[in-house]
């Protein structure tokens, strides 16, 4: 018994396929298209809009079918800003609603309706994006480095210690990387086919990571300064490839020379910067109660000043030349502007871009939103998101070793391990609340800094390379912190940070580097550059069985089939009609050979192997 | 073969049992409380809140056990205006959420957590509040009206016609009904139990319906006048009762004296209370595109003086003496003050609430928001709202006669016939969505004045009182439309709006009355206002079968159970510990008799009669 495909459903997301591309105005009239299996019984198809709170109804039309499905077109006026929508199935005995999460006969809220918007999603050149993310004092280490002074917090690290997990060392261990040792090691993220940069804090703080900036305002000295930044983003222009840097909002380090004039002063203008109220102890409001992160109130007109308005601001002022970031990333931008009654974050992060798009009219913004970020990103604010919720979270949970012990990206509990339906189904949910202009763009991740490492997760090569197919033929923007691509550990974001083995990395291999690994995540990088369907194709699930999904990534010249499996499963039979000729293998790492379709008089098999890999062309 | 019930899953809600009651203010700790049954194997429970935006972990503490189930209690910091949370249990092999839809084994978003708010929620009385809606023209004539001058628009109509459903004559004509005909027929209402009346437009207008108000300064002469009102609202008030006008804040008529003067002189200040941009062929946006129904512009300080503003304002003035109504219900809620790009639709909400408390701080404000109103409902605006998404249209769907063709409230498409899963998934999907402070106060409805009737929806009368049973017996304010309650016909609002036939109600009983539908909506109210827990206890769903549905309803020391069945079915067996004593049948109307309950050794055994209804104290 092969597990049943579910291809029979109707579908529509907002892929070219089915919306035409580009951001609409308010007045245009979109068309839509919904896509319906032949054997499905409507009678009619209509398009419930709502407008103004209120729904508005828009008759569709057959524009065309052959034996396997028919599509229908209707016209959807673009009224508001934001204009949700979702298919009505008329049928013998009732009807459906057709929405982000399905085909369903009940009655629905409106919180998984289809929706198009005015705002711009992020600039064109992420829908080619792969990010790299660099940690600066654990990726490389020039020549330069030897020669600078440590502060006083510094607890130097030989380059090849594993970094401390737990303890007082944790966040002042220097291992002593800086930026000119990113620009020496540009090649490695090139021959890996990432073309986008994603550097952790660059700003002088009294850390290693860096989140607890001291000044806005310069380059910390130990990265090799404001020339080093400089020098770094020329060449990585020169490469084609863009960087963006990582821009705390929510708070800034005690240390931070405003925060110690608002202490030392409290009639200075930087008292206002911040919230002087009793708070987890101290006398003013901190990130999650941590005394050396004091949190920025956005209720002052000098926060704003400083931060986010204009070209001078910390947000601007780094955009511009010689500097030229591509954009930010933006550390806990969730509760940037939130505390108690305050809400000033989507301000925060409409301002934030309007800044970032007047010094870059291809400037990104990118939130640190861990959790479920939809309705922060349904405006003109933040552009994507680290999409840990609607991605690394679930997928967590289908490709953990069981009994890990792991901590649940903050859950309290342990990560679980479930079937892919469970799976799915967050992802389907997750989904469903953004518009696909922004879902399509979400950076997913296997893990950051912040997180254990995939291959602790997975306990098993095999399974990152599972993960890793996801992560590059899913929709999104794929983004690998360092050292992924080469089998690093770590069973949280501390010990993960380990500095990169470039001996073996040149070597291929070695006991920290894993050259197999390597190889898989370049052949699906470079399978996702071949192919646009897999950059931009629409998403249509194909099979979900407890250990195995398949999918579909369409435009309207090509079909990718995208199989993967953390376990043997019994395999599928997809419609023959998928596909005219023998599907031509993209990507499979090392697992490819393993996996397998078959192409029958009446079906399209799919082997059960696994663990494994395939993503297929199939027209 | 019975079905299986539902109550070994853990459960929450937020009612009294479960949340301290009582609006908290931001910086409170309301302690809340899980019940789980006997048989889970939770390691631990947690409490997931999200506090500005990130989430927040609490622990729950083992509160107390017995031999069916564990109480976990846990301290919820009220920090943000609305603090949302939801339970985690650590189990074994996983962890599962419990939200406001269930326990679930998977990552979700947080659109079904609960919701505690530090706004208010409707005033007190609302608890114990039935309301009976009365459309002016219809419900009864005084002998003033007979020496009325008619308006030139008005077709006479008599007493006993049936009342135009689809055509010309449809808004047109007038059957005479006026304020002291209302007066003259309050025994009515509260023999019935009612106790708050809601009164349809009162405003001068050229229809019957009177939605197109030509003035917000004085009530219709042809319903009596100022004086009229003023009479009517100190009977109402010397009863103990309540009363509520209808005020339409999306728009006005285009024969209101604003319009008129906009109209005929664009340089006056009324110009600017409405859109004047070409819409569906008109040189101004109107409510739908209908001519006689301009639409008010809320970008205009004009229309905030006017209409929400203080005590002169349309909202403020007819809640002072001498007409002192306890508050409105807003029309077209949902669209007011949005339109395109404007969105002031949660402003005019705030202010107009500020505006009511301030003439009376028991003062009520409905919306009409026939659609997804949850987010609407979350602040400080409208304080309840006409449930049709999640009472009504999930209810019809349940009770209605298969194939009767009639439209689905608006959906165009005729109602469906589903099984009752599919009516609680939808209540259970938009319920989670409020506060249960609001949930429990919304508007429940079998119908109103723009639906069909719900004997014609049903096409059976014992099904009508299924219909009523779940009226009376769900959380929330049961509201009558005048005449429901002896059986009214109509295929749709406008046929629906018959005439009240006061010699038949007199004699209990006649063609256009039936006295048997009016006993069993008397004899479901009067349970209510006997059971605290039918007003106000907690809800478990306990049983959902295609054609039954069992629920109980719970405080600290009352426990209900409520069963309807449209149909046969097998009925259930419930755990004996339910109860320790026979149950009290409460109410059953005239089918009570039909249904039952039984005591057995080791269960409490419902029977499957259908047709049913039967509510039951059990404790």
């Amino acid at each position: 018994m092969t597990t049943p495909h579910l291809l029979d459903q109707p579908h529509h997301d907002g892929s070219a396929l089915y919306a035409d591309p580009g951001t609409p105005s308010l007045g245009d009239v979109v068309p839509v298209r919904l896509r319906v299996p032949a054997a499905t019984p409507e009678r009619a198809v209509g398009l419930r809009a709502v407008h103004d709170a209120e729904p508005a109804w828009f008759p569709a039309r057959l524009d065309r079918a052959d034996a396997h499905e028919r599509w229908y077109v209707a016209e959807l006026p673009v009224h508001n800003p934001v204009t949700t929508y979702r298919w009505l199935l008329d049928e013998p005995g009732g009807h459906r609603w057709v929405t982000g999460t399905g085909a369903v006969a009940r009655d629905v809220s409106d919180a998984a309706d289809f929706r198009l918007s005015t705002h711009a999603p992020p600039p064109p050149w992420t829908a080619d994006a792969v990010v790299y993310q660099v940690f600066p004092d654990r990726f490389a280490r020039s020549r330069a480095a030897d020669g600078r002074a440590l502060p006083a917090w510094a607890e130097p690290a030989a380059w090849d210690d594993d970094p401390e997990g737990h303890g007082p060392s944790t966040p002042v261990q220097l291992f002593g990387g800086d930026l000119a040792g990113v620009e020496e090691h540009l090649d490695h993220v090139q021959r890996l086919g990432a073309n986008t940069l994603y550097l952790t804090p660059f700003f002088p703080s009294a850390s290693n990571h860096r989140y607890d900036a001291s000044t806005f305002d310069r380059v910390d000295p130990l990265l090799g300064g404001d020339e080093a930044l400089a020098s770094l983003t020329a060449a990585v222009h020169r490469r084609g490839m863009r960087v963006l840097g990582d821009l705390t909002t929510n708070h800034t380090g005690s240390g931070h020379e405003w925060f110690r004039r608002a202490q030392a002063d409290p009639t200075s203008p930087e008292r206002d910067l911040y919230y002087w109220r009793e708070h987890g102890g101290l006398p003013y409001v901190s990130w999650l109660g941590v005394p050396t992160l004091p949190k920025l109130n956005w209720g002052s007109g000098e926060t704003w000043a400083r931060m986010v308005d204009g070209p001078a601001s910390a947000v601007g002022r780094w955009l511009r030349e010689p500097y030229a970031l591509d954009g930010w990333r933006v550390d806990v931008a969730n509760m940037t502007g939130r505390f108690g009654a305050d809400d000033f974050g989507r301000e925060v992060a409409r301002r934030a871009r309007a800044t970032v798009l007047a010094a870059n009219p291809d400037g990104l913004l990118v939130s640190e939103h861990f959790h479920d970020a939809a309705d922060d990103l349904a405006g003109d604010g933040w552009m994507s998101n680290m999409n840990y919720s609607a991605f690394t979270r679930p997928l967590w949970s289908w490709v953990v070793e069981p009994g890990t012990g792991l901590d649940f990206l903050g859950v309290p509990t342990t990560v679980p391990r479930r079937p892919a339906s469970a799976m799915v189904a967050t992802m389907r949910e997750l989904d469903a609340r953004y518009a696909w202009a922004t879902k399509a763009r979400l950076w997913n991740l296997l893990g950051s800094h912040d997180t254990a490492r995939i291959r602790t997760v997975t306990g098993d090569p095999a399974v990152v390379e599972v993960a890793a197919a996801l992560l590059f033929a899913y929709p999104g923007v794929p983004a690998v912190f360092m050292g992924d691509e080469g089998g690093f550990t770590g069973d949280n974001g501390e010990s993960g940070r380990r500095t990169m083995p470039w001996d073996q990395v040149a070597a291929g291999g070695g006991p920290r580097w894993d050259g197999r690994t390597f190889e898989a995540y370049r052949g699906l990088i470079a399978a996702r550059r071949a192919s646009r369907a897999l950059r931009d194709g629409g998403l249509r699930w194909a099979v979900v069985d407890d250990d195995a999904v398949a999918f579909l990534r369409e435009t309207e010249d090509e079909r990718v089939l995208v199989v993967v499996a953390r376990a043997p499963w019994a395999g599928a039979r997809l419609p023959r009609h998928l596909t005219a000729d023998a599907p031509e293998l993209l990507a499979g790492g090392r697992l490819g050979a393993t996996a397998g379709v078959t192409l029958e008089d009446d079906a399209l098999l799919v082997s059960g192997a696994g663990p494994a890999v395939g993503v297929w062309r199939l027209a």
